[in-house]
C-alpha cells in the first residue's frame, strides 16, 4: 500500500478530529503517516474524547503548546507550518508517494511570521516551481487561471501568450484528452460584441493544441451553460478564468465532497476544500469526512 | 381562469412546436391567447404534423411569410416582433393578466430593423419604465444587477447609490422578507484585501434596508459558497452583481426548468430561459416543455 504523509493543519481547528475519525477508513487504502508532535496528539485526542487508534504512525515534529480551540494563536500557526514542511520533506525524499493537507489558518500563519497566503503558495516556494490549483471531485474538476485577485483585474491577466503557456503546462499533469476552457464574458463575448478577451482565449486554445500536437483543449465555452448536466457528461475538467467562475458551480453542485489538488512538476499534494471551522473545533460533533477521504483517494490516483 | 397572452416567438425556431405541444397542459391552469397569424399557424402546424388543438384561441397579428426552419430571416424577425407587441397591447389594455414570451432571435430582429437586444430591452422602451431581469425556477431565482456588459466593466457599475436604488426597486416586486445579495470579489473581498467593491455593496444593503424600514437584504454573501445547498434552503432570491455570477449556478443546478421574469411597475411578463434552438426547429423531436410550462405557472403567480 502507498504511504501518504498527512499534514495535520491548525491544531486549534478541526483537523485532528477529522484525522482521528477517518483513520480506520483511510488506513484500508493507504499507510498514513501523521506529521504531529506526540504529546500534542495525546492531549488533543483526550480533549476530543477520541482514543488514538492503535496503528497511528506519526512523524514527530513541532513543539508542545496550549491547544486553544477556535482561537488564532502564533503557536498553532507555527505548529501547522512545521507539520506541513515535515510532510513536504517526506515527499521530497520519496518516503511517501504524496501528501494530504488538513486546513491551516492564514491569520495564525501571519501571527507566526509565515507570510504565505496558503499551502499552494508555500508549496510553490518550497519546491521552487510554479503550481496550479485544481479543485473538484471525481465527477468534475475546475482549474483556476487566476486566483485571489479583484474581479476587475482578471481581464488584464488574460493574454494569448500567458494562457497558452498555462494550458500547455496543465496538459502535462492532467491525463485527459478533452479539457473545457471557459470564456470570460457573458455569452463568451457574443462574437466580440461583449468584450474582446474571449477571442484571445480562442487563440490561446489553438496555440496550446498546436504546441502539444493534440486537440485536447476545447472552447471558449459560453460560461453560463458550461456546467450544464449535458456538458458535465462531456467534460470532467474545466479551465476557469477566475476564482468564482469555477468555485461557484463547484460548490453549488458538490459542496462538501470537493478537494484541492496542487499540480506541479514535483510532488503530489491534495487537500480538503474547507477551512479550519473554528466554530466546530473540539466539539466532537458530526463533521463531514467526505472531503478528506476524497483527498486521500485522489492522492492515491497519481 | 386567468387569461395569458402568448407571444409566439421566432416562427423559424421551436416556439410554435412548444406552444402546440404544451397547450393541453397549460389550458388546464389558464386561458392562453396565442398572438399569431392564422394562416401561419395552419401552415406551421402542418409542417410539424401536429393538429391545432380545438380550443386554441388566437389574437391575429402579423403577415403571412415563408417559414424557413432554422434560418434567420427578416420576415421571421418582423413576425416575432408583431406577436410580441400584440401581446403587450393585450396586457396594457387589461385583456390578459400577463404575457408569456417564447424565444425570438436577435439577429432576425436586427435584419428586420428592430434594434432591441431582446424582450426585456424592448419592454422597457414600450412601457417607458425601467425593467429588471430575474431568472430562475420555483426553488431559486437570481436577479441581475448588470446584464450584457464585459466582465471588466462590472466593477465600475457598482456604487452605493446605484445599488441601493436597485435594491429598493426590487423590494417592491418581490414578495419575500429575505433576499441574499452577493459580493463581487473572491471571498467577498476578504475584508477589503481583494478589492473594495464589497464594502460598497455592504453600504448599499444597509441603505436599502433603512429606506424600506425592513431588514430584507442580507449580505454581501461570499460568492463561491452563496449557492451551497445550505444557503439555498435559507434563501430563494439572490441578487447577483453580474450575468454569469447568477446564471452559472442557475444553469448548473436547474438547466431546463428555469424561466425569465421581467420585473417592472406595469405588466407581468415571463419567458422561457432558452433560445430559438434553430437546430431543432420543425423536427417534431423530444423538446423539453418544462421551461415554458414553468413560465406560464409563474405568470399566474402575480
Amino acid at each position: 500500500m502507498k504511504k501518504i504523509a498527512i499534514s495535520i493543519g491548525d491544531l486549534n481547528g478541526i483537523g485532528l478530529e477529522i484525522a482521528l475519525k477517518a483513520h480506520k477508513k483511510i488506513s484500508k487504502i493507504c499507510k498514513p503517516i501523521y506529521c504531529i508532535n506526540r504529546l500534542i496528539l495525546e492531549w488533543g485526542s483526550a480533549m476530543l474524547g477520541i482514543d488514538i487508534p492503535k496503528e497511528f504512525k506519526i512523524q514527530e515534529c513541532g513543539e508542545v503548546f496550549d491547544i486553544k480551540p477556535g482561537e488564532n494563536t502564533k503557536e498553532a500557526g507555527e505548529s501547522s507550518f512545521d507539520s506541513f514542511i515535515t510532510a513536504v520533506a517526506l515527499a521530497k525524499s520519496k518516503k511517501v508517494s504524496a501528501i494530504v493537507t488538513l486546513p491551516i489558518n492564514k491569520s495564525s500563519w501571519a501571527m507566526a511570521g509565515i507570510n504565505y497566503k496558503g499551502h499552494t503558495d508555500a508549496l510553490s516556494d518550497l519546491l521552487g516551481c510554479e503550481t496550479t490549483m485544481m479543485l473538484g471531485c471525481k465527477d468534475m474538476f475546475v482549474i483556476l487561471f487566476t486566483h485571489h485577485i479583484p474581479l476587475k483585474d482578471v481581464s488584464s491577466q488574460i493574454s494569448t501568450k500567458k494562457l497558452s503557456k498555462f494550458l500547455i503546462d496543465i496538459s502535462k499533469y492532467i491525463d485527459s484528452d478533452k479539457i473545457a476552457v471557459l470564456g470570460l464574458n457573458p455569452h463568451a463575448g457574443d462574437d466580440g460584441v461583449i468584450g474582446s478577451e474571449d477571442k484571445d482565449i480562442q487563440k490561446a486554445i489553438k496555440k496550446a493544441n498546436k504546441s502539444i500536437k493534440r486537440d485536447i483543449f476545447q472552447g471558449p465555452l459560453v460560461p453560463d451553460t458550461a456546467f450544464s448536466k449535458e456538458n458535465r457528461k462531456e467534460f470532467k475538467y474545466f479551465v476557469c478564468m477566475y476564482h468564482d467562475q469555477g468555485l461557484i458551480p463547484l460548490k453549488a453542485l458538490y459542496f462538501d465532497e470537493s478537494i484541492n489538488v496542487t499540480l506541479n512538476d514535483s510532488i503530489v499534494r491534495t487537500s480538503v476544500d474547507h477551512g479550519t471551522a473554528f466554530d466546530k473545533a473540539y466539539k466532537n460533533s458530526n463533521l463531514s469526512l467526505k472531503s478528506y477521504i476524497n483527498a486521500v483517494k485522489e492522492a492515491l490516483n497519481h
